[in-house]
């Protein structure tokens, strides 16, 4: 990472107050029982590309935003071009988003500094001129390869070394996002989690009959089902094998005449939570959930439902499809709420696991070998997994 | 303890991220003079049985409670039994106590496992029947010993290893209070201070002409009276010999006629603040107060008095004595609080004392011991020890 | 430092809880770049004097006040002469500011401790006779000198070791408050911020062309000045020279006929911060800011202007010159927040420099200096050093 190469002349060597520490009281308002081992499903993947905002959302005026805990101020350049830095002046750490844009800069408020889309410092006011080039790269804020596609504005999680610099991984591509015949609704939500519990909340089945009853689907009818997993270099899939028509008002609107239900609950990194559904022969269901890890404990959600009916248009469906959509997230976001307080009451995650817990692991080691960096395009997939399961 | 036993799969030998842990500023609004140690009066006696709820207060929702920190789930079993377990589910650690009651057994809201009373997952649904019996023991909460006494939920500080196990002692049983000719009041109050400050200042005797002044004492008239201090394997007693009737309104109300007074002060182990008085020959004054550590800096106060007068009868006295206890206990109460809001800010405690702190110090030395374990019948009384003090 | 000396009869050798510390998971919201060292501009200079107070805020009634995180108590004795005592009892550590004055002595709140200005207890109600005088020494609590001077109570930081100590050093003194011919106006303000931030914020040139653009100073004109930076044992001084009137409005006001610029920005240890103009041959005006480091992250600045006009008396320009100052130093306070919440979320200081920032580092390292008590009448000047920059 570039980060400022200059010795601050603040810094120094002398060892901090020979005043003693301030042996602050912690809050021990927890008396964590013994079992407990502080674990947490916190990766923090920055070989990655998350959506920091949507295209829209960036105008004139610089923007902040968070990404794992990191404040990144976003911005666009005089043609328009966005770019993304570190939410801090070089200077003196002033955030650069309570600044402006001028002549395709973006201008610090405290002493007018003024930064490009690369972080480059291209003018100190006051400076005299022959002091101005002498240390560029001191000055530079750190920044971000951003890329826009798909109406949403991509940032990469590692800072560039060299101006200009790109990954060679590309964001993710919304599939039938612009296909024909398919109708897509766009809507951003929130889940107080970590992002992989919200993931894994997102691709569990059996909670679905509980914490969504007869929303979307109803109490076990006790039919067994198979979950038919199968896991690649960078994602995992279940696919659901003999799985009736829900009987729930979801399944009411998807399909009114019935069919074979062809249904895939895929993860795919680095935070991309796929369900598919495919309802007699032309009823086609995809909702896929671009996750943003915001901090440890917060999860922005893009999430891009496309479709296509049988026999009703989606502009019909539309308007009863969001409602009952958000009402099902929302019941989630409760529940992703507590279970993180919880944990973090607890001071780290004590979780038990049953065999119809089909994909967090495989989520969450894939999860850990992408933070590693050791996701390579050579792995093997996995021996597809078979687990029976009651609905 | 019995904790889940069951290797959690999510957890893994590597280790935490990569990137540099946050170094974050601590608030270090404190510069603590060199003379505070930081010692704090904190016991967590565990081996304990502690008041988490009234009976009444416990319906047939799950209810949610805390002892030294540990959140708790109370609920009634099909025969109205009482249960406590750890609020957390075992499965994925959504807190119980937002479940719901079903055929006798708690059920997790979030996938709808049930548990026992014991703890014990009786179902998780959608498992299939053979997987069902295959790992009870390692999907079991945590549950606690409970028993219900004097219209208490008394809950013992340990979590059982067996299903079923009890403790072999006892919750503190209230005296009097079912006695004839005794009236008895219940109330409920809080302290925002540690467990030890709110019993040494129950059990206080020089605070009451100050901070109670002209309710409970007046300033001192300089009398001089003894404390003879008795002390026993669970508990310190101090019997005050030679005070005169007080003055006050509340000794007005107990003892219109005057007449010699014999006065206890005495703490039992683990949470009992006991203040006896005997004034004449009928009137008797038993106020009990059996307190929670909810939190390290969170006591709860479970108050019992009860009386009987020479002259008067229960039910006359009974609607004064209330709102004055009540005052009283308010001057304390913001007293403790701002005690314990300076003892925090400082990073512990940093106490003189005098001989006249009759009972702080015994107190402390029960609780630690309690703490460690190092209570034991055998253990004998001390001799008894003789302090003046001026009233 | 006189910290109570008796042995704590609550402290044991006993370690704490045998259960496990609670591994309370930490809100770790910041993904720190790895350039970031966590360095801070805090000093802690306990040899020194500093405003806790103005004389007409402390009346009959104790009054608390920090200083440097540590709570203090002001209250007057019987002659009315301020005294300055660490805001706890050293009884039960109830803060003594919650106490009342009787006799001239502070008495707390809780059992009727009376301490004097020195901090020694000179009654223990309820204590008899023979018990009052054993241990004066251990039930002391701090004080600290205090010296009244132009209208503020002045603590020195450091608790005396002998009652009546006095250090050598004097408070500042603030030059022409009292003198003929000028106008002083008094204010208190705010920042949210390290002291040395806002000592640098006071005493920078080049961020008032853009901050406060059209009120103190306009864009830049190109015109190159120099700054002769003059270092002594206590303090630092830039004199601007060849610098133009400014043409804002402040400088307006000042001289409306012109003249040249005489313009000092000074450091004086432990934390004045001082700003002097003489704008042709008459009109003279200074700023002097006393800070006070109220907790490491928030300063509290009395701000003393003293200034004389050559056409236009005091009177009339004070209703004008008061809200100029006041708006120019609000822009200033969300800057110095905005500042120190991004350091403080990145776990310190990343600041790069510039020759132009012409005062920071001296400043520090004489704070730095003042904290090991390493400034002697002794040191030696240093040279003086030019520094060109366009305004």
């Amino acid at each position: 990472m570039d980060a400022p190469r200059d010795v601050d002349e603040f810094e120094d060597e002398v060892e901090r107050p020979k005043l003693p520490e301030a042996p602050l009281v912690p809050i021990r308002s927890v008396l964590v029982p013994p079992a407990t081992k502080g674990h947490l499903s916190v990766a923090r993947m920055t070989a990655a590309w998350f959506i920091v905002a949507q295209s829209h959302e960036l105008g004139r005026a610089p923007m902040p935003t968070m990404l794992m805990g990191m404040p990144l101020v976003l911005f666009r350049d005089g043609e328009g071009k966005a770019g993304a830095l570190l939410d801090r002046c070089p200077h003196r750490n002033v955030p650069l988003s309570l600044g402006s844009i001028e002549e395709g800069q973006l201008q610090c408020p405290y002493h007018g500094w003024r930064l490009d889309r690369e972080g480059r410092c291209k003018h100190v006011p006051s400076l005299c001129s022959e002091a101005r080039a002498a240390d560029e790269k001191g000055r530079r804020a750190p920044s971000f390869p951003v890329i826009e596609q798909d109406g949403f504005v991509w940032v990469y999680a590692t800072p560039t070394l060299e101006p200009g610099e790109m990954p060679e991984s590309a964001p993710y591509k919304f599939p039938h996002a612009d296909a024909r015949g398919y109708t897509t609704t766009r809507d951003v939500v929130f889940a107080e989690s970590t992002m992989h519990a919200a993931i894994e909340n997102a691709l569990d089945v059996p909670h679905t009959a509980f914490l969504h009853k007869g929303l979307f689907r109803s109490k076990s009818r006790g039919i067994e089902i198979t979950a038919v997993v199968k896991r690649g270099a960078d994602r995992v899939e279940a696919e659901y094998v003999g799985e009736p028509r829900p009987p729930g008002l979801v399944a009411r609107i998807l399909s009114p005449s019935g069919g074979t239900v062809t249904h895939f609950d895929r993860f795919i990194l680095p935070s991309i939570a796929q369900v598919e559904y495919k309802i007699g022969t032309e009823s086609h269901f995809l909702v896929t959930s671009a996750m943003t890890p915001v901090t440890d404990f917060f999860t922005r959600i893009y999430a891009v439902v496309s479709f296509k009916l049988r026999l009703i248009p989606g502009w019909l469906i539309k308007p009863f499809l969001r409602p009952l959509a958000l009402r099902i997230f929302q019941q989630d976001a409760v529940i992703l709420k507590t279970q993180t307080e919880t944990i973090r009451r607890f001071g780290g995650e004590q979780f038990t696991s049953t065999e119809i817990d089909v994909l967090g692991r495989h989520i969450w080691r894939l999860m850990k070998a992408a933070e590693r960096g050791a996701i390579t395009a050579g792995d093997a997939e996995g021996e597809a997994e078979r687990i029976k399961l009651l609905v």
